[in-house]
């Protein structure tokens, strides 16, 4: 028996609210709706064999006796996840804080000013640490950034060479997702111990590990200096906290930096998430991959921040892009540049000297034993020779509550951080039988090799080490951005819907924030019946027979997903299959993913109502036939349409021998209804930050699991720490991605069940027609399925009105904040339109809000087109409006201040008024700034 | 080993600040100044004898370990304490949320419109469910609540008669806390049971519990009928989830209802706090204690809430005062007043059915299993007669996880709530050898009590039933509000510092959060060790001998001192004395309090300098020198001054067979530095909630312990379950008051430690005198001690401007919103003056912050002096500017609306708006409502 539905909170409609919606789309029930919108071809008429709805104190419960039987275990293994204090204000007031875990991505930068001064703090943060120029907003993890270095080497160099040469003391894990990515681009990897081994004659690139994943530190100026003669570029992956006291790779050459920040406050989650980062010298910016947050000005010129470079990006770029990274990892990205903020300089330097001066000690202790040593040099790990003693070691520390690194038969490694303490220490020397450390040690890091220069050198590192002064200028920051707890966010293909804090509630608990990725697996037996349990949902719900939640992005999804169906026609010995038809109205990443993947990319013509014109498919069918590896298609389409053609496409492309890839963006409008598994897919990513409710966290984390049909689960990604033998690729560094997470979709699923999941299908369907049918008489809907019906989002299209008037999807856009309201999707998939996603947790009263606003915007643009406005000063040319502009002792335009300020509806004394006004995208781009302004830019 | 100091966290200037503070105060250290400031006559050298500071990992490591002591057991002991589902969203947006946590009492309306709607909210859930007429914004628990609504049926009634007839069926700690509070005032409490004893003849009130504390639900319409028939009043103290089923007290003509609103979403807590509530008839709605939240109208005439009828409040009354209550239980009336908003009357009235039907089921079970249950009419409570059997039945229930209650040998209570579960009942049914329960049963509710009325008929209960709307309501009333996040909140004498993150997370774990006040010892353990060792810590910081938690507020602690002193003259067979002197310069709460602990106040006069009149002390002792009872004085002194007189004036009152009692709300300014306990004070109560972190809570939660020296110790509160016959009080109606928070303060004096502690105390000085001498020049500083030094806090006299310029207190304050800031104190303790408390946690920049905008502001008043701008129309009078105002089509005023919305020095992009302009109180006390306006009265 349980008290109350989950879904009901989940769920924004009523049953009240729902009669009235039905009522003005004119349909008796959400079934009849539902059959007449999804063609029947796909439709699935059983019911999810999920476990009966959980109330949320039940499923806190179950998840709270799953997280029981995690140990949380002094984690000394390091191998680039260490023991970090979250700082408890970060703790509180950004991780677990609506405000900013419910924002997106900020491509609406006025209204995200918050977030995009966090990540430029955090840009700032990885470029002094590094002494390199440019760093971006932050990469998926290590070894994804790793991958992404060698890419980016690939495109820099002017070597013809296909080698790319990797440190054998990089961390293993890297090396398996550098050598995955490597392959199918003709990239030939060698590892190499570069202590002993030459390197080769030609090479494009080099990856060093500094310090080393055997902790040890080696001045690497050397082999820089000669990979540069070989026009090789060079990446370190470095660890940040040891760049406080050692000279960092910008000052030895590195062309480019790689590594994670996780050590910066983010608890290390069974492998994530938290941030990569990426950074390069001064003259490889343009060719960074990700997102890149630069300093522009508004249209008062006043410095304002907005994501740089957009037309790098893989939906512009499509094919030609040579990454696909899309989502990153902006909450945790924010929740690192907030711990150098709350440290700064000093703090970070002295947590790196106790770091390294627990580790000193232990060295000394274990030579005073007589334990060898192995290296001389290190920072934070001690790796110690024991021949043939080396598991003894490691279980006599294991029973005692902490794991260490078993390198092999006859090497422990030992990884001290800001958590270790004497009491381990001790734990550590009686494993090794040898007695516990003095009070103190010389130090061993190579005086060769000491920082001299600054880093953190503005302000903002210095002025918030209180936390009074700290959870103020979270708040400060906070209140510049508009997120979901303040108002609808209508992103077409993004479902920003409910992520309900009974979900997120659980990641916070030590037994999943504080485990080891590559912590021993009797360990970690909670988590990995959680992942086994979600897996098995999530293949219930697309209609699957296996899926890895390895993939920590939808891109990195896709990619898996590609890879599956290229090592599949391999096997079979059709490995010269490499073309993957592509939709036009595909969106980017699509494109990039195939390239990723060592496919060629085939666009498919779309017909006037937006449909994969089956005709022009026939057509690269016919042209392609032997070659045709894969089609990706979106279902719904891109353009929010139950196409009636997915069946006979699947069929087509499956005859010519191909795969069929359906891009899982859309699932929030076939969950319970229609299984991409069962109706022709043979493969799919999902996105577990759209439909099952991971916040977007202002532009990441996501969490994009691959699901498969049978003959492809052999090909599904693989242990990273199993190396390429297994044959599986590593997609991320960590064998579950972004482990620590996992609760938030568990727990929605477990709390939905079957009948929740259907009913929000349908509610989120219903919504979409709602506000397609309050709209359409105001604006085209431009494409539509079934008896006119759209899917869960509909299309407006603002051409006609454009043209006639000269009013510009970005106006309506930036007006639309004026009312209190994030944009749609702009210009995509098809520019001069927005796309509205309005999902299922948005009840009648938010619905209305925001039709009333968009009728409203209509209206003022006919006066525009009427000329009772001037085209170029008018409410929608100048909005966003500030309170600082409506409050001007000059009032110059030709509408009243109200009318700027207080549009119709608008609930004043609650009003939401952005920090800045419109910003001015590509003066930013010609004058690019990456890192935090001087406090005198803001001097007005 | 530890990393960092949380001293450095929490005090906010570092190094640098702290040295150019001392500059511009003129002292060359810390210690210099403190050495000038305090008088040598109290300066106590010695190092606290506390452990060595921990850091934040380490105090949370210790209290998980104190935590992990305690037994989350199913509670069904009831007896006003049930378990109950915090929804999530509430959870983390309100009792975790600093917006709502930090915030201060609203005194200042304009930037308290949020909670102000909360408790608005939360009056109206109050009258709605007991059907009276007016509601209070809370009480600090049902014993108290019991107490204060006897005393307003003392002052009501117009019976002579001394009697108070109390229910036999009423709750133990009712009864006793009733009876504690009775005594001393010569009210004579009978405790009657009803179904079998007569009314007396003469009695001036009846307290009636409903349902009773055995679960039975009787009809008191005849006993009220009674009662009203010899002129006294009836309280019926009702259980607000019952009454969504029953007859409500206003509906059989009760007079007054008090109770708790614990079950509505706030953890149990070992006992508190949570908010009790009070409620009365039409025509009485003048005499109820406590805070009254009303609406009346701003300077636009807009609908405005504010605290009505504040000149009911002691602090004008002072000794005519008839209730001391201060402190309310703000953040848990709004918690309660939201889980009403999310549930709305139908959840309500489905979550007392089902809770209903559980006891139902129990009940037919035990009596199908042969077992007597003792009344056929209950709610949630089955009483079952087991002869001999009792103790055997609860043993065998707490042995599977769930605790009843031992109501004697032969009776076992168990309480059905929201939380109960089929395996729950299970388990009971075991416990008492039957079989466990079927799926239905018979309501026991008595038909002729159901309930017929509608209730929670306001929009605002059904429109937030989706998490998603639930927290954008949350958002939009936090952000109406100026809280502690947003910048500082300078409060004379309330000490307004830090609520560290690390000091509240510990009170959402569950081994905090849900164990019942009346658990078997051996459940808790760490509880109890916990509170063991914050007293300790408490006495040693005081000096003090003994100390004793259970004061629920500050006002609590004061009566629980006051009754000491009185047990302790009377035993010693001076019960006559009867007389507290009280300097002028008194909070009223103290005079208040003296009244209800039966003395008599009499004033002793200041001198100029605001110090205690030594001359009229001598005067006021020698003519009560054989009645003299005690003297109450603060120290330092309200007037924020190490008074030098102070230890002549102990030994004056000693000599005279007097005890004195020291008020400790300006404790911040004597840490480490000087005890109470050694230079003369017999007595304290500290506040918890100003210099031992606990937050505010927007007006409560207080902690107000009573610490005295070792002849006192018998006298300090009691268990209220072991009743008056151990000789002890019953203040509040848990042994340990509002244990649930008693961790805050444990992690603070963990944290801070002896030095951390001293170094605060020094800053908090060191920042009070900062202020005064940035702004003496510009206000005069009205009171100093030793060397012209203030203590923690300053007085700005603005009288003589106010002469001048008509600008007054009020306006200063108001403007103050503009510049973005929480004004200080007004006109306590001096009319038309601002007292100002930096507290330690402020850093320099905020400091400064603060003086430039004072300095600015004696700017603007010059220019009114001038005549530049006019008396009525000018920046000051109009303060606070909205944004609505600023923007207005219209400016009518003689200075720029730049000058208005953005004096120097504000942050444009991230300033703070009010949303309402300045409030007229007087309108709102004139019309007097206080239940939510209709949505019709926003209209514009």
């Amino acid at each position: 028996m349980t008290t109350e539905q989950f879904a009901t909170r989940h769920i924004g409609p009523g049953p009240d609210d729902e009669r009235r919606m039905l009522e003005t789309v004119g349909y008796s029930s959400i079934d009849e709706l539902m059959d007449a919108a999804i063609p029947e071809v796909i439709r699935w008429h059983g019911t999810l064999d999920l476990p009966e709805p959980a109330t949320e104190a039940e499923a806190l419960a179950e998840l709270r006796a799953l997280a029981a039987r995690n140990t949380v275990a002094v984690s000394m293994i390091g191998l680039g996840y260490h023991g970090t204090h979250t700082p408890a204000v970060i703790r509180r007031n950004v991780l677990e804080d609506p405000a900013w875990y419910t924002a997106y991505t900020p491509y609406q930068p006025e209204i995200s000013q918050g977030r995009l001064e966090a990540l430029l703090n955090f840009q700032t943060m990885v470029t002094d640490l590094t002494g390199l120029a440019t760093a971006n907003a932050s990469m998926l993890d290590e070894g994804t950034a790793a991958a992404e270095a060698m890419t980016l080497a690939r495109r820099a160099s002017k070597s013809k060479s296909p080698v790319y040469v990797v440190d054998a003391d990089a961390l293993p894990q890297t090396i398996a997702v550098i050598s995955s990515r490597a392959e199918p681009l003709g990239i030939e990897v060698r590892v190499l111990d570069l202590d002993v081994e030459e390197l080769p004659g030609e090479f494009f690139g080099l990856h060093l590990q500094y310090p080393g994943a055997s902790g040890a530190v080696r001045d690497h100026a050397a082999l820089v200096a000669a990979a540069h003669g070989a026009g090789a570029l060079v990446t370190v992956a470095a660890d940040l906290l040891a760049l406080t006291l050692l000279r960092p790779p910008g000052e030895i050459g590195a062309d480019i930096a790689a590594g994670t920040t996780q050590r910066f406050g983010v608890p290390m989650g069974f492998g994530g998430p938290h941030a990569g980062y990426l950074a390069v010298r001064s003259g490889l910016e343009r060719m960074l991959p990700g997102r890149l947050v630069g300093v522009s000005r508004d249209a008062d010129g006043n410095p304002a921040y907005r994501l740089a470079l957009q037309t790098r990006e893989q939906h512009i770029r499509r094919e030609k892009a040579t990454s696909n990274i899309c989502t990153a990892q902006v909450l945790l990205a924010v929740m690192a540049g907030m711990y150098a903020v709350y440290h700064g300089p000093d703090g970070l330097r002295r947590i790196a000297r106790r770091t390294h001066a627990m580790a000193a000690r232990l060295a000394a202790a274990l030579r005073g034993g007589g334990v060898e040593v192995v290296h001389d040099a290190f920072f934070d790990t001690v790796l110690a020779r024991v021949p043939g003693g080396a598991e003894a070691v490691v279980a006599a520390a294991a029973e005692r509550g902490v794991n260490l690194r078993l390198a092999d038969a006859d090497h422990v490694g030992v990884s001290c951080d800001e958590t270790t303490t004497d009491a381990h220490l001790a734990v550590v020397c009686a494993a090794f039988g040898v007695p516990a450390p003095g009070a103190g040690a010389e130090e061993a890091l190579p005086a060769g090799l000491a920082r001299t220069s600054e880093f953190l050198t503005h302000p903002v590192f210095t002025s918030h080490h209180s936390e009074t002064a700290m959870l103020r200028y979270l708040r400060r920051l906070a209140d510049f951005d508009y997120a979901l707890d303040r108002g609808m966010i209508p992103l077409g293909s993004c479902t920003m819907k409910l992520n309900a804090t009974t979900e997120m509630e659980p990641i916070s608990w030590a037994e999943f924030a504080h485990v080891h990725p590559f912590a021993p697996a009797e360990q970690t037996a909670g988590y990995r019946e959680m992942i086994a349990q979600l897996e098995g949902w999530l293949a219930e719900v697309t209609g699957y027979d296996a899926v890895s939640v390895q993939p920590n992005a939808g891109s990195q999804g896709e990619l898996a997903g590609l890879l599956a169906i290229r090592a599949y026609h391999r096997d079979r010995g059709e490995g010269h299959r490499d073309v993957c038809l592509i939709p036009s109205s595909a969106h980017g990443t699509n494109a990039a993913s195939a390239v990723m993947a060592g496919m060629r990319v085939v666009v498919v013509a779309c017909d006037a109502d937006g449909n994969v014109d089956l005709v022009d498919l026939d057509a690269k069918i016919d042209k392609h036939r032997d070659a045709l590896a894969a089609i990706m298609v979106t279902y719904p389409s891109t353009h929010g349409v139950y196409e009636t053609g997915i069946a006979q496409l699947c069929a087509k492309v499956h005859d010519a021998g191909g795969q069929v890839y359906v891009d899982g963006a859309n699932l929030n409008a076939l969950v319970g209804f229609a299984k991409p598994g069962k109706f022709g897919a043979d493969v799919s990513h999902l996105n577990l930050h759209k439909t099952f409710c991971i916040p977007h966290g202002g532009g990441g984390p996501g969490v994009g699991p691959v699901a498969v049909r049978a003959h492809l689960a052999p090909y599904l990604p693989g242990d990273p720490l199993g190396g390429r033998a297994a044959g599986r690729p590593a997609i991320s560094a960590a064998r579950y991605g972004s482990a620590g997470i996992l609760p938030i979709p568990w727990a929605y699923l477990r709390m939905m069940g079957a009948s929740g999941l259907t009913r929000a299908t349908g509610v989120a369907v219903l919504a979409a027609n709602y506000v397609a049918a309050r709209l359409r008489n105001h604006y085209p809907v431009l494409y539509a399925g079934n008896k006119g019906l759209v899917a869960h989002e509909c299309i407006l299209d603002l051409r006609p009105l454009t043209k006639a008037t000269g009013v510009s999807v970005d106006d309506v856009a930036k007006r639309l904040i004026d009312y209190g309201f994030h944009a749609p999707t702009m210009s995509f998939p098809v520019a001069g339109t927005l796309m509205v996603e309005p999902t299922e947790s948005e009840d009648l009263a938010e619905l209305d809000r925001f039709c009333d606003a968009m009728i409203a915007i209509r209206a003022e643009i006919d006066k525009v087109g009427s000329g009772e406005w001037p085209a170029g000063d008018n409410p929608l040319a100048n909005a966003p409006h500030t309170a600082a502009m409506v409050s001007g002792d000059e009032w110059p335009h030709p509408y009243p201040r109200s009318v700027g300020a207080y549009p119709a509806g608008v609930d004043r004394a609650g009003k939401y008024w952005p920090p800045v006004r419109r910003i001015d995208g590509a003066y930013g781009d010609r004058n690019l700034v990456c890192s935090c302004p001087s406090p005198e830019a803001f001097e007005s």
